[in-house]
């Protein structure tokens, strides 16, 4: 009810929309920040809407073990409880329990598995999923799947594939239960299916077929991808999967997050995308910059006066050297990971701007390949 | 000639002025946020301006040994390095040469140490020390002093103070032969001498007209207290060197800065006051509040709706629930060092604020009667 999808404009396969959410409108094509543990890592909420993000993500496996997705709902659910009041996506925890859990025992019922935290058995169905996922309260909740290594063969991603569409059906008759049953907050949340299928064309668009089948979505995932197979092989699942998804809908590639990743991602049709990596390299003391990546923490930059980038409008290139931020990082300054960490974040939600504005004049492909020769320049010449 | 003092008003010994330095006017009592390595940890330099922070404190010592005080003054001197364009204060380094470096050798000349980075071998003189606090460019800079354990007996007290203030002519001798050739920046700096003394009132008589003999001082500071001496001990050494010092100076208690000795400083004509404390124990989960201290990590702040201090306006209180606050603690996420830190730093800066207002109005007395008894009524309660 709240849920829609417009767009704007396109150019090629290249769309530029809006999404809207009971939380507000998500200009498209987007980058969403990651707050997996309802916080995303060293930046302030302010921080965030000060860089004009639209929709952020959360982790339903993650609040599940801690604090609990029921405290978070007697909290007043996630927006309340981190002081986020735009969009959020939750995803299921489906690519956790296949990653970072141990001991994993998968059925037709579910995943048996020991929490990362303290190795206490847990079991999620589709079913328990949905319910945590409504106790969090997100805006649009992933359905529960089953995530494979990247480079299954074809029995094993067909296998996964069939029972996530199982799964799927699961999930929408959960879901409807519980948004039929809960009046107050009836059709305050969008379940998004997760079209897998590892790097098999057939599969992905078998997959996509039995999803479209099910029920007319708010929007399609494509789960599985970036994870170890090459960029070309991932551009071409999301080429066989785009034929197949309706036009109207907003489409989002999971996990996939590096600038030239969005650039193509942008260019065959995705319209949502998100990435732990602008936070994590942040961390580690490595940002995206227009020409390359650079690494702050190298002696070169000691008493280097520039920004990190001098194109750059973020709050860390507006104020401060490429010699002070390095400093904080040899000083292991906690100032320091914020910076290079609201850098990066910020320097993906400009990607996405500047993408969406050559869709809108019809210049993408030259703004694109201006765009990635410039970025690639610094490593051609190392 | 950049600096000045003005005395707005009394009441009792408290006083309420303005301290006006080259980088803007410090309303007096003050309470500096400490910025060891050229950052107050876990805060950004825009957080302490809309805290309403006056001025700020770093280190002679550290900033020397890491990033270098020559490359901050090749990057344009402290202010524009860390992005800080209010008053800044260094200390000399005299207390961390004698209680971070090990394997000293004190002489007359100076003092021998071992780097507490790499354990390099360096050597601080009052003229070093001078000149490395030229280099850094802060506005007030500290005199190099003999600093000694809290419980010193007389005779090294002694000692360690005509040692100081024999240091003390040496530190102004270089700092008017360096401002003298420095002619772009001439007077932009103003040198307070130490008192020193320990805990031996005619000790610090004698090196408080020592000082005041040397020169008329645009500001003094009281060092080696709140070093392990019981509080009645530390009020009465304030007692008597204030009956010394001028009245149309400020003065500042270094290193001291829990609620209630603000207070009792405040009671005493203290004007300034330093502290690690606030962000020290805010990236340990422990806040200030009107009712006594809080530990957010305690497993009874699971679920409480409540913020930190429901009468505090912090960029924390305003937003975030105890139960968010304690999950971050509980996650690790860097967000909660740095909402904690600057909420405890602005509990100091609203505490002095309050302060000067109940002197403005000569309510000082049952102002702070009634603020110290809240204060306490949870500790007398558990």
């Amino acid at each position: 009810m709240s849920f829609s999808f417009s767009l704007d404009c396109s150019d090629g396969a290249a769309r530029a929309g809006v999404f809207t959410t009971p939380h507000g409108p998500v200009e498209t094509p987007a980058f969403m920040p990651v707050g997996t543990l309802a916080a995303v890592k060293a930046l302030d909420p302010m921080d965030l809407t000060a860089m004009g993000a639209g929709m952020i993500l959360s982790n339903a496996y993650h609040l599940h073990l801690r604090p609990g997705d029921e405290l978070i709902r007697e909290m007043g659910g996630l927006h309340r409880f981190m002081g986020w009041n735009g969009p959020i996506l939750t995803d299921s925890g489906g690519f956790q329990v296949f990653s970072l859990a141990t001991l994993r025992s998968v059925s037709e019922d579910g995943v048996e598995f020991q929490s990362h935290i303290d190795g206490s058995r847990r079991f999620f169905t589709p079913e328990s999923v949905i319910g945590i996922e409504r106790n969090l309260g997100a805006d649009v909740i992933m359905q529960f799947d089953h995530v494979i290594p990247g480079q299954s063969d074809e029995a094993t991603a067909r296998d996964a594939s069939e029972r996530s569409v199982r799964w799927l059906a699961r999930c929408l008759a959960e879901f409807n239960k519980l948004d039929a049953a809960d009046v107050s907050q009836r059709g305050s949340q969008a379940l998004f299916p997760v079209v897998q299928g590892g790097t098999h064309a057939r599969i992905r668009r078998d997959a996509a077929e039995s999803v479209m089948g099910m029920d007319d979505w708010k929007g399609y995932a494509v789960g599985g991808l970036s994870v170890g197979e090459d960029k070309q092989t991932m551009y071409e699942m999301l080429e066989v999967v785009h034929e197949i998804l309706p036009a109207g809908r907003p489409r989002y590639l999971m996990g996939v997050g590096f600038p030239e990743d969005l650039i193509e991602g942008i260019r065959r049709g995705v319209d949502l995308f998100d990435c732990v990596a602008p936070t994590r390299m942040g961390r580690n003391g490595t940002v995206f910059t227009t020409a390359g990546r650079l690494n702050i923490k190298r002696a070169e930059n000691r008493s280097d006066q520039r920004p990190l980038d001098p194109g750059c409008a973020c709050a860390a290139c507006a104020r401060f050297s490429r010699a002070y931020l390095r400093h904080l990082f040899v000083s292991d300054e906690i100032l320091g990971l914020r910076l290079l960490s609201l850098h990066n974040v910020h320097f993906l939600l400009s990607l996405v701007r500047s993408a969406r504005l050559a869709i809108a004049s019809g210049t993408f492909d030259a703004w694109s390949s201006d765009w990635l020769a410039r970025y690639h320049l610094r490593k051609m010449s190392v």
